[in-house]
């Protein structure tokens, strides 16, 4: 019956085997994460979604915190003359900015875009904020929403609006500066790995791919099990590019007039995205415990027998008291029905306690990750709980790392190139010769894209996988949301 | 000489009782709480500013959370039918919205206003949302910024994008509704008092004073220094006005398809202004320690003495660990100057010492609010700063409401009333008939608006003090921010 039940539910999604891109859809409504609006490219991020954004947020901006960072908070609307200021930025962003040409019945003098992204608001700030060396860096921060007017939208991957961080530092000098671009990387790729169990590759974007305006911009690339990628956060290195053409200079220890040297660095609600197509499977949603707005679901079964309910809250109590986000279902739906809800929101342990368990002064733990059944004293209870936790955290890093290692090839010639990319089965990893040319053939040809240029070279053979020239960088290739 | 630096930094702030205006502006720029921007209305919140609103979000994100609010994220457009929807809230916001009516090149179909406020935006998602009387209540709050076309703008108090908190619920009863909308301002006034030592009055609105579209507006009122009043926190009862405009309907127990009853609440960033103006005096700000982002700031004199700055280190290590938020000021200006710059930004507590107090084994406390030194052994410092700090907080409260009560008045008769009112001295207690016109008519002619008809009624006199004729309410009159 329970069984029955469950499947009923688990019916509701489609098969990821069948259809990822439905599956995808289906588990972001299914578990509750979101719900569509009634403008296309907009959605309205539902509570526990929203549980989830708060709680990655939280673990981000400490990790953020502990490097120096301060976050503030800018206007949302920029003028069209200040957006203009440094060409690149505006030619790259033009096509998609919202314009806001009326406050009220007037008319406005000038169109204002809605922040598509902030160098140019910080920029302008940080002209009249920094005078002497002595002010130097600035790391700020902010936590904000911001419109692209996107042609195709999906949920969390790409959205007309989404939630993100951007964080914009000036600095005294080209080192600090670079320093910092990667330190931000890493703070991203930690964050993702241990916080989100998403292992990634970072590297740099090549010319085509990198930012607008960008001198040199590094990613974070991670795979989801559909063996597509996904560029999950990045992290930009403008030079001077930036204070040329807002004018932010500085007085340097040897009283010259210095320009800054300036970062960006973001990463938004796609992470989300990410966390579903690397650990969701057909029965929802698996979110690492880190991050769970709801690590333990207690379900009491035949919770009308005496004594059952009780021992149910006693067990959510001790959990509370043990620091564990816990919630007890004591709705009147069937197990089943609660069984395939909890597995549906992916949350990470369900505890299982019946007359038959209390008699034998047990319950009984299921993970979410393996669905493994584990049998525990109800006075144990806690300590188990705070044993599993970090050991499915661990888990599920470990599983996602696998994925990772068992879908990326190396091709070393074209042949081997092209046959890795019959089908979409994740990385592949390609010399190259840094011609734009070949990585505009490469695309055409067999839709994929350059995800970066990883930190971690390898010498895979000395020649070009599309023109046979001579290698310059080993690349990782790949299909992208 | 520290006095004299003292006297030059304070002496770039206007004093209060010259200009209380332009006093208040200077401490939001000295105090680093914002910058102006390059658009008219649009304020650049600073980190010391930005860290002030966080504390102050995440204390009344725990209050909410307290009693079931759950966070959310809502579209930040909203298409112009969607907000035409309820005549009543459309016509209240229109002059002041934001149109957009551009999405990259492409001219928009029809235009979207950027939230005012997102009464439209909760409505329309409910409706599809809730089904049964199990989906009730819904208890929702999103924090966001929103933008309103403002024409008259200042730091904090008016500006055209402002963030804030904005809670939206449903109800299968009118009494459950109505009692949520007192529990809300109940939340307002508790965090007022208790954690921003601001004491408030909690009463209704008038007709004329209540939000467009509401039932019944509630709101609290605070008295700043000056002897003006600030709208401090609104909670609207909607009665079905919404959820018949927008269709939101459920089945009840009874199995019969009703409409819900709503509430909306919200308070601002405004209240870092509230804050400014009860607290500040003529060196600055002064910050509640409950919401201060610096509570304790050491600072040594004579740093370069041996030991100073170690045991300077010292003390801020043992009150970090101490839980407290403390910072060290280790720059090299001099020791006037920091202080100065201490009590401009209002942090709660500093601690000077120097070589001979190192000697005698001892540190100087100064309070920010009253200034007054407190000498101590350096090994008791992380107890009595844990003394001291609550001992602020509740003497801040208590002189903030000894100066609200006796700037309140009551007037009996028109003679009182006029009299009152001849300079801004406080609240006017008065009876009231209960006809717009009579408040028509002392706004026209004293420029005093009604704050609120308190939930503590007197009874002053049987007759408006206006008209003459007989009164019905009690209602608290003043110059308003």
């Amino acid at each position: 019956m329970a069984d029955q039940n469950n499947k009923k539910l688990v019916a509701e999604i489609t098969s990821m085997d069948e259809d990822f891109t439905q599956w995808y859809t289906d588990v972001c409504i299914k578990a509750e994460l979101i719900a569509y609006s009634h403008i296309k490219g907009f959605m309205v991020i539902k509570p526990y979604g929203y549980a989830l954004w708060e709680n990655m947020q939280s673990l981000l901006d400490k990790r953020f915190k502990a490097t120096g960072v301060q976050n503030v908070y800018m206007p949302m609307l920029i003028p069209e003359s200040l957006l203009a200021k440094e060409g690149e930025l505006v030619n790259g962003f033009a096509p998609e900015v919202a314009w806001v040409t009326a406050g009220g019945a007037e008319p406005l003098t000038e169109r204002l875009a809605i922040r598509p992204t902030s160098e140019t608001v910080f920029s302008d700030f940080y002209k009249d904020d920094v005078h002497s060396y002595r002010d130097l860096p600035r790391l700020y921060n902010q936590w904000c929403s911001v419109v692209r007017w996107e042609k195709e939208t999906r949920p969390f991957l790409r959205s007309r609006e989404f939630l993100w961080q951007e964080g914009h530092t000036i600095h005294s000098t080209k080192e600090e500066a670079e320093e910092r671009t990667q330190q931000m990387l890493q703070v991203y790729a930690d964050f993702l790995g241990e916080d989100m169990c998403i292992p990634t590759i970072k590297g740099q974007k090549t010319e085509k791919e990198k930012f607008a305006g960008a001198d040199a911009t590094y990613t974070v690339e991670a795979l989801m099990h559909d063996g597509r990628a996904l560029q999950s956060g990045t992290s930009h290195f403008f030079g001077q590019k930036f204070s040329k053409a807002y004018d932010i200079t500085f007085t340097d220890k040897d009283n010259q007039l210095k320009y800054v040297w300036q970062t960006s660095w973001g990463v938004t609600t796609r992470m989300i995205g990410a966390m579903i197509m690397v650990h969701g499977d057909n029965y929802g949603l698996c979110i690492p415990p880190k991050i769970a707005p709801v690590q333990v679901r207690v379900i009491p079964i035949q919770q009308r027998k005496e004594g059952v309910l009780e021992a149910a809250q006693g067990i959510t109590d001790a959990l509370k008291n043990a620091g564990v986000r816990v919630e007890l279902d004591d709705s009147d739906k069937g197990p089943g029905f609660k069984f395939a809800e909890q597995e549906m929101r992916g949350m990470p342990l369900r505890i299982e306690i019946g007359p038959k368990d209390l008699e034998e002064g047990k319950c009984v733990l299921v993970r979410r990750d393996t669905r493994e059944k584990i049998e525990c004293a109800i006075a144990d209870v806690a300590t188990k709980v705070n044993e599993l936790l970090p050991a499915i955290q661990k888990d599920m890093y470990d599983r996602a790392k696998a994925h990772l290692d068992t879908h990326t090839f190396a091709a070393h010639n074209k042949e081997e190139f092209i046959e890795n990319f019959k089908e979409t089965k994740g990385f592949v990893k390609a010399m190259w010769c840094g011609d734009r040319a070949c990585e505009d053939a490469i695309k055409e040809e067999y839709g994929v894209t350059s995800r970066c240029m990883p930190f971690e070279q390898e010498n895979l053979s000395g020649t070009c996988v599309c023109c046979g020239k001579p290698a310059t960088k080993m690349v990782y290739w790949g299909r992208a949301y």
